[in-house]
């Protein structure tokens, strides 16, 4: 219950971000709802499809209802939200350790091995941005940005390792959450950036 | 027997937009062959792999030679094609009505809610177009353009909420996509958009 | 134990592509890693998923760190992997043929009808390329350069012809790489290409 309630503030902090660009590329109504799901569930779905499940947000309906919400509110007041950009973080920060986490489970509980369990995790955190990031044509920002990707992959990390040492998940999910939180928010106080090719700005 | 010739007109006409929209881009003769193939079966292809379904443009391979068609003509007579526009319209709006139909009908059938399945019908119509346009490294067309989804989303509506009051199946889809085809070609005709957010031009 | 000596070296000629156009797009560390991967394992992930099968990259873990190892590489000393764009190219020549061959090898395997064989081979080794120039919001080379599908194709074609005649499986797919081969590294050395509508340059 407290999981699918954090889960779903996760969702709705991703789709903001997906309206939130929408707006930005001056998309209409519908543009903005599309972006606002993809930001929030194609993480999910592309794992689902890769582990061949039937996706979470085909299966509950409550995942795309909330990500339309979320549009809505970016259509109707997203100079507001705009302005809210440090909560919106906070929430996505949230939704990142989530989906990673729980993206990584998920993977191991259905066969997949740790390293593509890893691999999954992480693609469950930062597939909506990319999806969101392409469908306006734009290079992904998780590609170039400050710390995202790999918050999300310290987050799986833990939670693979815990699991090939037979530790108990339920705690292992929690540190894992909490380290990709954490880190996620020290690289946005802090600017923190992985190196690009060459160096240089 | 209907149903298919109809369906393969559709697909058509979906992939004589895509080959256009690579000629205008300046594509070669695969790419051209590429985008008419992305553009028609595209939405199909995403809606039956989220249904865990083998996509019918896999197991009938009279699709993609249609779309392989279209393509070949937009190659050979692209001026003329163009000059066609309206026509062509018409058979997309054909196409649009029919995909999102069948395409939200297919999902209910495949044990889809009802929720779902009208998302799933509206990306069976719209699914192609994104691909379309993603691939030439545009922002897609129907995210900001004439009313396009939200045709689709009305067909999609009529058969499933039909499909809830247990009323009878083909008069639905008839309904539906009528409905669809209509409200696609008001918008055409008299220009009708979404509004986007913070409203101007 | 060749075959997957040979798969794992197309793997990381694809993977070096993938590198190199991160790191001139400056991507960092991470994007370096995820473009070298999507260059290495989309084209076979679209075609296992389209089949409904687990995705090799998913199943076997050396894969993946192959294609990580390919963008570190590229990622410490990229001017000298641009500077031997001759071997990569080769080497991805290597790629593209076995990618193709085995692509519709394996699609015919899980029961694709023969043109559908066909279209997952090309799709196999071009899909790739296609992701990564899309998450680099480019227009895919493939559908513009100098032949590199047709090769792809010429090389599926030869293995779905030789399982209609019922043609022994081995001789036949080193017919059909050693032709996508031959026909690429043609393509490369004399400029050849396939023609655009409306001619001129």
């Amino acid at each position: 219950m407290l999981l699918t309630l954090t889960d779903l503030i996760g969702t709705f902090a991703f789709a903001l971000s997906g309206g939130l660009v929408a707006v930005r590329h001056r998309l209409d109504l519908f543009g903005v709802l599309v972006l606002a799901i993809a930001a929030a569930v194609a993480g999910g779905v592309l794992r689902d499809v890769l582990l061949d499940v039937t996706p979470a947000a085909i299966a509950d309906w409550r995942y795309p209802v909330t990500a339309i919400a979320a549009g809505l509110v970016c259509f109707a007041w997203h100079e507001r939200v705009e302005r809210l950009r440090n909560p919106v973080q906070l929430f996505d920060a949230v939704g990142l350790a989530l989906f990673a986490v729980l993206g990584a489970g998920k993977a191991l509980q259905f066969g997949a091995g740790p390293f593509a369990a890893v691999m999954l995790g992480v693609l469950s955190g930062i597939g909506g941005g990319i999806a969101r990031d392409v469908l306006v044509a734009q290079i992904p920002a998780v590609l170039q940005r400050e710390l995202y990707a790999v918050a999300a992959l310290a987050g799986a990390l833990v939670v693979v390792i815990a699991a090939a040492f037979d530790l108990p998940a339920t705690p292992a999910a929690f540190a894992g959450a909490g380290l990709c939180f954490l880190l996620r928010l020290a690289a946005i106080r802090r600017g923190w950036r992985l190196p690009v090719a060459g160096g240089g700005e």
